[in-house]
């Protein structure tokens, strides 16, 4: 284990226009922290050795491949949100990366354009594309965001002015009007993409990218329903990672390692063997997407003797929880469809979404769960607001809630383990 | 003056399910408020009288006419935005009012529901309703909210149970096909209305309507004109509470009264009589609404040595700058050329919304004033961003700007009052 290393290319990072002096002490500190957190962990799957390769390329081998994709003229897109199509992205030969920003070291860099009081997800990327330390920010052609949130919405003006960024509008409500000004939505968003290739992408290119992201969302699925198994053959952390990747690996080379990790851990599940006892209280999480390098709630409820056994959320279930029907004869009804799946998706931006509701409860009993926490960016009304509902459901129910909201400072993290502890104690009778 | 005094109704009070014991204060706190803020200030125009009377009234006697209206079959509809037109309940024969809430104490009811960190006037606003402790909320058919941010769209959902509330989508852009859906949303509300009073409201009525609401919107134009006179012939303070008073008042006597007034500022103007000396540093107020009774940042400002002299603000020109074009041959174009004016508010929920900081530009250029004070509600993340903005495009051009975030607790008031002090400083020169 000592080998792992996330590693350094400053000549890579100097022909991105990074801030290299500053971003050379990154790759230590990322070792650092993932050697704490991922490697410490008792018994962990072989197969995650693959996933743990991807940390140690996340700043150089993946931004080659980026590159690689850009030097052949493939649109490298960068998004901050599952309502992005990736579908048109693949389709184009190109690479769709998130940028959802999950480190405390580039807010600071945000603060000094954008007020303090906003999501620290939206302060974190922005500052990283500011402060000039993400390869991937500076790899991409554009980035596409999109009008989920107020402060996502307002934050694309600004970071306009550093890089070239679209908005798709997204409705705020799901009936048959907004269906419509969201499929023309997704249609500039295919022009848009298109435009970088030179050549539309037609009905057989967009079919094999929903066959391959589709084949994506399978295989979390596979894994997310192994992964609930009492007792868990992986940790919470482990998983999130890897929904986590989903976000910049390359999508056939994911599924084949996401499989691989399936068929270990089904064997795992035969032979009894598991990363905690099965007395372990299970936790799931709901709320607001953990970005990379986030890992703060579960790495708190996993070392205070608790496992993490779902994740409702945008790098969760929202992500792969639905499929595009793959049966389409035209283009025209691929996009359809494509936009009826991503209408399924039920982020807390919409209202009414009583079917986020329905679907945390599901989840929960579909894992196994003896209890929720709520997690809530700080700052973030939609979700926060949304709890209200959710708590109540979960008393009427008699299932064990908690809502925490946290931003990505450590100031908090004493206080929060005292409360998970105590929720895992109450968990525990 | 000392024969000001809000008047009490506690029989009214009861029949509108209000919680009347708790409820039987407020009538002199805001008595002891309002003198003290209002009636001490030196030289107001005599024709503030009516507006006065209209503060002593809010409890009773304007409560008394929405019952009767009720009471004819005619529908009182709350709302808590300037997008949702209230030309359609005027045609209805109907009471529209603004219920967005400027009070700190109601605060406290709406957090043992809602998060605390969200919005003041959204939280104050559903406090009234959850602690029935206003009149306005008690006595309207249902409330009409919109998705023009995310602790609005998401409170609604919350609202709902404590009274019927519908929601209007306010699109996030201001495309043809945004325009297409927004008209929809109109049409919408009107089925809504006339569901009440069980007709359907023709061309006639809703000309004359657009007529009526134009009228109110051309008075409060010309009173602001005059207001911009140097020396200011009327203060900030009074200013904004007639701009506050247009949100529940009845249109044609609003009209009539400030019409009067604007006719005795025309006078002061000739006789040179102001309220303060032409070399009272000038100060525009940019933002987000001051609902009533939320006098806080205007009497910091007029008793710390400056005059305001505009806000550009929902309550205040972004609620008068745009008339409705009334020469409409059929419904459906009125209710076109009804959402194309709507269209032209320039708030901040909007991406972009460049015109705004054109009209910041324009209405400080107008009002003669010397600096920006821009006023954010406390975690009204749209404003708040957008206000990097315009602190960019004021510091090009020169303009004195100042950024504040606030709620309505007096706790800050020091240390705003030390800020709007060294601001107005500033301008002195």
């Amino acid at each position: 284990m000592s080998a792992f290393e996330v590693k350094s290319d400053p000549q890579l990072w100097e022909k991105l226009g990074m801030d290299v002096a500053r971003f050379t002490g990154m790759p230590a500190m990322l070792t650092q922290a993932y050697t704490n957190i991922f490697l410490a962990q008792q018994n962990r799957p072989d197969r995650m050795a693959y996933f743990d390769g991807m940390v140690e390329n996340i700043h150089t081998g993946r931004i080659h491949e980026l590159m690689e994709a850009k030097e052949a003229g493939k649109p490298v897109i960068g998004t901050f949100c599952v309502y992005i199509p990736e579908e048109v992205v693949v389709a184009a030969g190109g690479v769709c990366v998130g940028l959802c920003g999950g480190a405390q070291g580039s807010i600071a860099d945000a603060e000094k354009v954008l007020p303090r009081n906003i999501c620290p997800m939206v302060k974190s990327a922005f500052g990283f594309k500011v402060g000039k330390i993400c390869p991937y920010f500076q790899a991409v052609d554009f980035v596409y965001g999109e009008t989920t949130c107020d402060a996502k919405k307002k934050t694309w003006e600004l970071l306009d002015e550093y890089v070239p960024t679209h908005v798709m509008e997204i409705p705020q409500m799901k009936r048959d009007k907004d269906k419509a000004l969201w499929l023309d939505e997704v249609k500039e968003f295919k022009v848009a993409v298109d435009k970088i290739t030179g050549t539309e992408t037609g009905f057989d290119e967009l079919s094999q990218a929903i066959v391959t992201i589709n084949a994506k969302r399978r295989a979390l699925q596979r894994l997310n329903n192994l992964r609930h198994h009492t007792p868990s053959p992986i940790s919470g952390k482990d998983m999130l990672l890897i929904e986590q990747i989903a976000f910049y690996d390359e999508p056939n080379r994911f599924v084949e390692n996401v499989n691989a990790l399936c068929d270990e851990l089904e064997e795992r599940i035969k032979q009894g063997v598991a990363v905690a006892p099965a007395t372990t209280p299970r936790i799931m999480v709901s709320g607001t997407p953990m970005a990379l390098p986030n890992w703060k709630l579960h790495n708190i409820i996993e070392t205070s003797g608790g496992i993490v056994v779902n994740e409702e959320s945008c790098i969760g279930t929202r992500y792969y929880k639905d499929l595009i029907d793959e049966s389409s004869t035209t283009l025209e009804q691929q996009l359809e469809r494509l936009t009826e799946r991503y209408m399924k998706i039920d982020c807390s931006c919409f209202t009414p979404n009583t079917e986020r509701i329905d679907q945390v409860l599901k989840e929960y009993e579909e894992s196994g769960a003896e209890g929720i926490i709520d997690y809530c960016l700080q700052f973030c009304h939609t979700y926060n607001i949304e709890a209200v509902k959710l708590r109540k459901a979960c008393e009427e129910r008699g299932i064990p809630f908690m809502a925490i909201e946290s931003d990505y400072s450590p100031d908090d993290v004493g206080q929060l383990k005292t409360r998970v502890e105590a929720f895992i104690e109450q968990i525990k009778g």
